[in-house]
């Protein structure tokens, strides 16, 4: 669904906070009720609506605001259009337009998105896997709604083989986090460690909170893994819905896959019989990021 | 989450709707303006909100509508609990106001929780394994939709080891049906065949459409399926969020493990080495239902 990049994102906050400084620079130029101040004034309103949804910032706006927003953005992207006819030539005034249209015009269709599609199928195409986490920590009534969602998913005969531990002790995040990666880098194929590795060498990137799905053998074999599977993504939509950024961590079973397995399931207080089958990391984002295109010719329909 | 039971919901609907009747008949006899016509109208109002939410029915009240609802109904419980202390012997009288004040209270909950949950939260609480189906047709707006909604599930990698395969045509759903009950009636264990048939027989319980996922292996092996349970977790959630009941059809796979296996990845043209994975029905449910209730005991947190 999301054909934008993390790039485009990044690119069009600068060329949007940068439209905004200039506006807010002019506002105390011109004089009150001047047909200027008047369109500077709407720019600045539209321009901020862009930024929040761009940031995809907590904050909300009502209806009419989103509404008046995309009116003027509509029209800054036309007035854009016209200016760039002018420039023959390439130029940074000609790069820095070009990236202001294309902020607007991204923002056109984030807020339009937000009008068409219902709230929680825009939780499922905004949801990203987050790779880097500010020190902030999720509250513990985000916590309790996110595995509360996580125990709301279905089971093959309804047999719940899982058992979600959230794990808000930081040393033993710790703990956890250097023997995964102790037990990474020793596995013949170095190929996952040197990714983690070029990415900053944490195996939860930095999470403030990590849950684990311990999850027990089902029949057939294999079942409850489309049940973890299921429980994972309500955790993840349920904290995507609360603004808690998360990303799920495969890796996690690799704390468990050396010496100090049964010292962690004790920690962590895994029932009797039942082992780590994946993460789910929490926290709040470092950046804001968007999430893989999804291919759509992965769909047949059958008439 | 869900505390009340399908029955709870059955019998608070056959309450309402005998409150309900009640009124309209008491309303015609009584006087414009009265105090007695009055509080009739406004537990009608209130009695179609309850009966609204009970039904999970699409027609939406605005907030207001829903406060007001909730004062009438909370008045209403009061009054049944007062003449409830009048009865000594048990009775039908008795049974019909302990289901009516039974009713009340189920829907004060839900009226309460739409206030206090997002919609994402919500519709996570609400899905429910629907088990028997309409003849009612899922619109294509919304099956593609809800496939969407598939594909933009996370992946280990982003390995995307998915295809989506949504089937309208309904001699073959018809086909894969009794190809799938044919293999389970051969499997040596009779219990699942046993546990289908005392359902009225139908593996897909009477569905309009039928939506195949079909994965390929991945590294490690059995990855796959927790991409594939994060899959069909969008997809059913993304369809109660449109209204549409669904249940995860596991059993799917059986309709692959007999001779005709080839044939219908043929017809369902799967790509080359992939195979069923999960089917996801799809359709509008004959009676509204509950969700499980979860264990809220398969949460631990570690301080």
């Amino acid at each position: 669904m999301e054909k934008y990049t993390a790039d485009d994102f990044r690119e069009s906050i600068r060329a949007l906070e940068s439209a905004i400084s200039k506006c807010e620079k002019a506002k105390i130029k011109l004089k009150d009720g001047s047909p200027q101040k008047k369109w500077v004034n709407r720019q600045l309103e539209a321009f901020y609506v862009a930024l929040a949804f761009i940031k995809k910032s907590k904050k909300k706006y009502v209806r009419e605001e989103c509404a008046a927003a995309l009116g003027t953005l509509e029209l800054s992207i036309q007035k854009c259009k016209k200016m760039l006819t002018r420039f023959i030539e390439p130029g940074s005034h000609k790069t820095l337009l070009e990236r202001r249209r294309k902020a607007f015009e991204i923002a056109v269709e984030l807020i339009k998105r937000e009008a068409e599609m219902n709230d929680t199928l825009k939780t499922i195409a905004t949801r990203y896997s987050c790779r880097g986490y500010t020190d902030e920590e999720v509250g513990d009534a985000d916590l309790a709604a996110i595995a509360e969602a996580g125990l709301q998913a279905p089971s093959g005969m309804n047999r719940q083989n899982w058992h979600i531990v959230v794990v808000k002790n930081k040393a033993l995040i710790a703990e956890m986090e250097s023997e995964g990666m102790r037990v990474l880098s020793e596995f013949p194929d170095k190929a996952i460690y040197n990714r983690i590795m070029s990415r900053g060498g944490k195996l939860f990137y930095n999470a403030s909170r990590v849950a684990l799905i311990a999850v027990k053998e089902a029949f057939p074999k294999g079942a409850e893994l489309i049940d973890l599977g299921a429980v994972a993504q309500n955790m993840a939509l349920a904290a995507t819905s609360l603004g808690v950024d998360n990303c799920y961590c495969g890796l996690a079973v690799f704390c468990f896959a050396g010496s100090k397995a049964d010292e962690f399931r004790r920690k962590l207080k895994f029932p009797e019989g039942y082992g780590c089958g994946l993460g789910v990391l929490l926290g709040y984002a470092k950046e804001p990021s968007a999430p893989h295109a999804p291919d759509k010719e992965k769909v047949t329909v059958i008439e």
